[in-house]
């Protein structure tokens, strides 16, 4: 008696949120998957399961994997790395456990899954064990581009995608050194962020832009904006270009 | 009697080159395009035609915009920029007369429409004139590290998109400075890049790809590659994300 086949491990890029902006490829997955685990903070969904809803087998099994608890605990703490690191492995072996079993786990990744996508914690552990596919999708910074109409990059121009996490000289040293950037998780750096772009020179150009392509998303010039609250996915581009057309 | 309504400009991101890759919202756009606008070099349809081949409507007005045959001029040169210049004028206002008689006209571009894509050329001299849609597309990037299998970025490390034209020198630097690089319009500067990358210390994980999720796409790492030759639109990936998992 020959062994079960092993399962197939899909990572499913989502788009940026609207639900129309999933591939085709991603459709037919989630019209294919058995399991569909994706990451999620207890009591939130979060955005992809969200995006997919409309796409997904009535007999579909869920595996939500929620993240520990860990607000109280610095990112930087040997504590805190032990815990996510923990909360990947068994996270890996939940969906491992599926793949035995020789059922195709389709793991939603929102944007593009090896474009920060935490899908790439389960891949490293994976990829190596089971057949795997990655469909990758439009990434979040491209949803937000589309949302404010805003051409980015052309022609030879540098762009540099920037965490707003850094310390405020880093920040304004990159600014200053690239034709167009995009800054990611802004949040509560915005204004640590402004500063940096005001210093290098850039606020002029900036635009904030939350949601993307979403059903409630905005965009605006950052100059404009007269708080600084910001949701954690909010970004702000600075586009290059400035010789067009 | 009124004025014929103005017809819509879509521009539409058809991804990376495997036609599974479009996004619904895009096979959708190309169903309803009445016009269907995309750049080509003259004896040669270009790559975003044939991902669109089969969705297009049978009735569907081809209009292929040729770029002028300017491989004598220097691309610095002041008559370069005159003649691509008036292209574009002239592009715009063939699509602009489809627009007034109130056509939908879909203009392809490979992978992100603002993103490096020849369609923001029609965009900034169109969209304020004419009702404007833009459909964000998977990248060519991404399309590129999906092929690879390769996880790009994570947490808060910076990306850094480059071109491979610029000076060995700043291309050196700046790799020496990033987290994770993406070199786009490798070709004839492979030699270049692969010295950049051994000066900067990232030769040992660089990646080549070529044609990205199209049907004859593959990769290989760099070091491995024992020639340089490289068709233009081939990628070079650095990834981060060293400390994982």
């Amino acid at each position: 008696m020959n062994a079960q086949p092993k399962g197939r491990l899909i990572g499913v890029g989502t788009g940026p949120g609207d639900p129309e902006l999933m591939t085709l490829k991603a459709v037919r997955a989630l019209g294919e998957a058995e399991v569909l685990a994706h990451f999620a903070k207890r009591g939130n969904n979060g955005n992809a399961r969200a995006i997919v809803a409309q796409y997904l087998k009535p007999d579909v099994v869920e595996l939500p994997l929620f993240y520990p608890v860990t607000t109280e605990i610095p990112h930087d703490h040997a504590d805190y790395k032990a815990q996510i690191q923990g909360f990947y492995e068994e996270s890996a072996e939940q969906v491992a456990s599926h793949l035995d079993a020789g059922r195709t786990v389709a793991v939603l990744s929102e944007g593009d899954p090896f474009f920060y996508g935490s899908y790439m914690h389960l891949h490293v552990r994976l990829a190596s064990r089971y057949p795997t596919q990655v469909i990758p999708g439009v990434t979040a910074m491209s949803g937000c581009w589309t949302q404010a109409g805003l051409p980015l990059v052309q022609g030879d121009e540098v762009l540099s995608v920037l965490p707003g996490t850094m310390s405020e000289f880093e920040l304004t040293r990159r600014l200053a050194d690239t034709h167009a950037a995009v800054i990611m998780k802004v949040g509560r750096n915005l204004s640590k962020v402004r500063r940096a772009l005001e210093m290098s020179g850039r606020l002029a150009r900036a635009v904030y832009v939350e949601r993307g392509t979403m059903d409630n998303g905005y965009s605006m010039p950052l100059a404009e904006k007269t708080d600084d609250r910001a949701p954690y996915f909010s970004i702000v581009l600075v586009p290059g270009w400035e010789s067009r057309p």
